[in-house]
């Protein structure tokens, strides 16, 4: 039997409090802190492997995170979930996005049809289309193959999608797997639409709209912009779309586009990367081959989040650190810094996939909390950050916890030796050597060059950024996400936050306002 | 005479503690709040305008804070680092980025010579050096125009040029003054640099290296790529590069490179994208011109920041308010919210500009600060950050103030009518909608649907974002961490934070490690 209870209401909590704090200078110095790096470290799927050796716990915390984890139910609320009972209790609705890529646990029926089957149905649609694409069977009116997929969508459509092409073009480029250039709009900035159209070849383009509802109105006036270039072109614009939607959608069964793929009420925006939402661009972009691995990845790391114990569970474990560091600790915000120039934009995707799910402040029965929830989540990759914001993240009056990504190979399998190292071996260095200095500090009579330390961070460390890793990497944040929801009991899978900005907006185009925005839409011209 | 001390041993900063605290929602609703809107409000450069209607002040608490300005006495600071005063302590500098753009005190000597006269020595250089590229006067070896310019440099040689170059390239299309696409390398990750060259035709592309030392090893590893990649194209790599460096830098005087275009110390790296830094790739890009366009918005927004009344002085007034939600109301981040797509790197450039300015726990003399200094800085445009992490930014248990920017018109000038509004009009009116949803909130019985409100925003506004106006934003943001530097007692200049990460990178190539950082070196596989 589930018990949804408040974070500050178990026991469990209670003595978390009381533990006492980690040195993490101290730990972490010496012979001690080689063993501990050794020891906290969690293999994760496909070779990857979750370090917390430099974070601030010890095996007293983490045995009480362990309580807290068995308290909380954790590994239950994930087994309710993944068998179909409605966590998303906001929007009434299961969520469902695991069995995109694997069943979990029991079957799960809804509309009618069981919905694993629904998900492969759906990916093997795709496939066929991709396939036809690729061997020159769907081609442009004049017969000529489609060289540029044009992803269309916001949010959940376009952040996630975005990062992983990505995260997989120079993999793709260098295994020969790279079958069309993918781009995307997003933007309402009609500048947005403007400067994609302007620089790929529309005749040889095929666009993919994508909405659940149909009715996302920046995808919508995005989607006119395309016709109207493909019309000003002489195109014929149904055969240069495609839809991922709903099937009950105004767009699921309109002769304005070439295939239709489906999409479901059971999977959220942020979560819809190993959906259809993600699985036409990327299969496209790659080939289907490409999109199953990076499902597999992911399938074999939500297997791993079942495991009742927290040293087994990377997801599990990453997910109890957080909230310590959150309500225990009191750290506001948490940077994600991935050494990888692949993984440019995976931080603006966690950054929507965390903040959107976890940035709340009443429990799941619409209760309000009495604790922080969701921290504030930015970043950018490494090195680069380095020569940017870390200066705070070192020094600054704010503890901000760190969470890094690396890769012992590049993707590109170039490279250069100068100074008597490569440029992959440096980008290693600086990543360990980052985690040393921000765990252990060092002393300096210059009290402006003098570094505390005791900044907690971990790190993902794998061989090498490819679909199945990547895939992996995804699931473990949506899977920490979804664990911390479950501590901080909300309901991680509505967004009812963003709903006032629309409404209000609807009304500023009507010229239905008064007062203070009456006077901003005056200032805008409105 | 200029005394420099910690912000809460004024007797202004206490006073600012008492003052009552600003229920924003209540202020914000009826004609109250429509009033507020249109008086709380200060020109900016170019058209520009600094609303900070929806910002958690009113009266008195501007009158305490003007109070602060003139005991912290940041107008004479100002002055005295535009006079050429060692205001950079730590590192026994003076700050001279303004003067890249203008003259706005006492000449200023050093290095033998005049420093206004220097910087703009060096812009004449590179304009005729741009116009002889464009005029197909500088070719490569077989006498054929340069297509491509490519910037090699990282951080403050990377970001700032970076997101100066997105926010104008649409604009410079529109406007037929597009010479050449710029592109960037940066992370010493091998597959940036091999992405990069993968994507360009090295033999039409001239390269500039940027480092002030001349020493940065990410960058002279990326130089040596990029070398490799000319050579190994039959191509003769001096024909093909420039560098941006300090005149007594190894490159300054090398045959390695067609030409050499100086900055000097008095500028740091995230201040440099009005000298030679951004000069080079941006004239390259758009003709000198257009450059001289982005440096006369700025100057003429440094020459407002003079001013000693904060309500005619929005760099000042937007510190002010900053310091006031940091270290009185507790706030501890700022969401940077562009609504124009162009300027999607912008947020990534301000978050160095802060957060590596003043991210800082000492004062300028070395000593431990008792209060919070710098926040953490981040930020998207809009209206993509509304369908990601808005959801936080409304019903999260943090309040982020954000700073969010619109312009009444695009730049392509292309745009499309669905449901009875352009595209332009629906991103005007999501920003609008979006600051009085931050500020009022909406009550609602169902808790979760319920918004606060209380949430403070400021906007500023334009008519358009073109070389002017992006100049004017790019001073505003300068002055506004200088002056919050100024109340914070710490030095904005230096950088000490990056260092120890350095050293330890250099240990674990030498294999000079033991501890935990040899393991995380093992494990890493370096």
């Amino acid at each position: 039997m589930i018990s949804w209870n408040n974070l500050d209401t178990l026991a469990s909590f209670q003595e978390l409090l009381n533990v006492e704090r980690v040195n993490l200078a101290e730990v972490m110095s010496g012979e001690n802190g080689a063993e501990r790096v050794k020891n906290y470290s969690v293999p994760m799927a496909e070779g990857l492997a979750f370090n917390y050796g430099a974070k601030q716990v010890d095996d007293n915390v983490l045995s009480a995170l362990a309580k807290l984890a068995e308290e909380a139910q954790l590994a239950e609320k994930y087994e309710a979930l993944y068998n179909g009972e409605v966590i998303n209790t906001g929007e009434k609705r299961m969520v469902l996005h695991h069995m995109t890529r694997g069943q979990l646990g029991d079957s799960v029926t809804a509309d009618g049809v069981d919905k694993r089957s629904f998900y492969v149905e759906q990916q093997k649609k795709i496939a066929e289309f991709a396939n036809k694409v690729h061997a020159g069977e769907i081609t442009n009116a004049a017969g000529e193959k489609f060289t540029t997929v044009v992803q269309i969508g916001i949010g959940g459509s376009d952040l996630g999608p975005r990062a992983m092409y990505l995260a997989l073009e120079n993999w793709a480029k260098k295994h020969d797997t790279m079958k069309m250039k993918a781009e995307f709009i997003s933007n309402v900035d009609p500048d947005d639409a403007a400067a994609v159209l302007n620089k790929i070849d529309v005749a040889h383009s095929i666009f993919i709209l994508v909405s659940k509802s149909g009715t996302t109105l920046e995808t919508l006036t995005n989607e006119s912009f395309v016709k109207d270039a493909l019309a000003n072109a002489g195109l014929d614009a149904s055969k240069h779309m495609i839809a991922v939607t709903s099937e009950t959608s105004p767009l699921a069964k309109s002769d304005d586009y070439l295939a239709a793929f489906f999409m479901d009420d059971y999977i959220g925006g942020r979560y819809s990367s190993t959906s259809a939402v993600g699985g036409a661009v990327l299969s496209l972009a790659f080939g289907p081959e490409v999109f199953d691995q990076f499902l597999l990845g992911a399938a074999k790391e939500d297997e791993l989040a079942k495991n009742k114990d927290i040293c087994k569970n990377p997801a599990m474990l990453d997910a109890l650190i957080g909230v310590y560091e959150r309500n225990v600790l009191g750290y506001p915000a948490t940077a994600v810094l991935p050494y990888s120039q692949a993984l440019s934009r995976f931080p603006a995707h966690l950054q929507q996939l965390d903040m959107e799910s976890n940035g709340k402040s009443v429990n799941r029965f619409g209760e309000p909390v009495d604790y922080v929830t969701g921290p504030v989540i930015f970043g950018e990759p490494g090195t680069n950050g380095q020569h940017s914001f870390y200066q705070l993240l070192h020094q600054g009056t704010d503890i901000i916890p760190l969470q890094f990504v690396g890769f012992k190979n590049n993707q590109m399998e170039t490279d250069v030796v100068i100074q008597d190292s490569t440029s992959q071996q440096k980008l290693c260095a600086n990543v360990a050597a980052q985690i040393v200095a921000f765990a252990c500090g060092k002393a300096d009579e210059n009290r402006n060059k003098n570094f505390e330390g005791g900044r907690p961070s971990s790190i993902i460390i794998g061989d090498q950024l490819n679909p199945k890793t990547l895939g992996a990497l995804l699931s473990h944040f949506e899977n920490k996400v979804m664990f911390q929801g479950f501590v901080w009991n909300v309901n991680s899978f509505d967004q009812e936050g963003v709903q006032l900005g629309k409404v209000l907006a609807k009304r500023v185009l009507a010229h239905e306002t008064d007062g203070a925005l009456k006077v901003y839409s005056d200032l805008l011209n409105i």
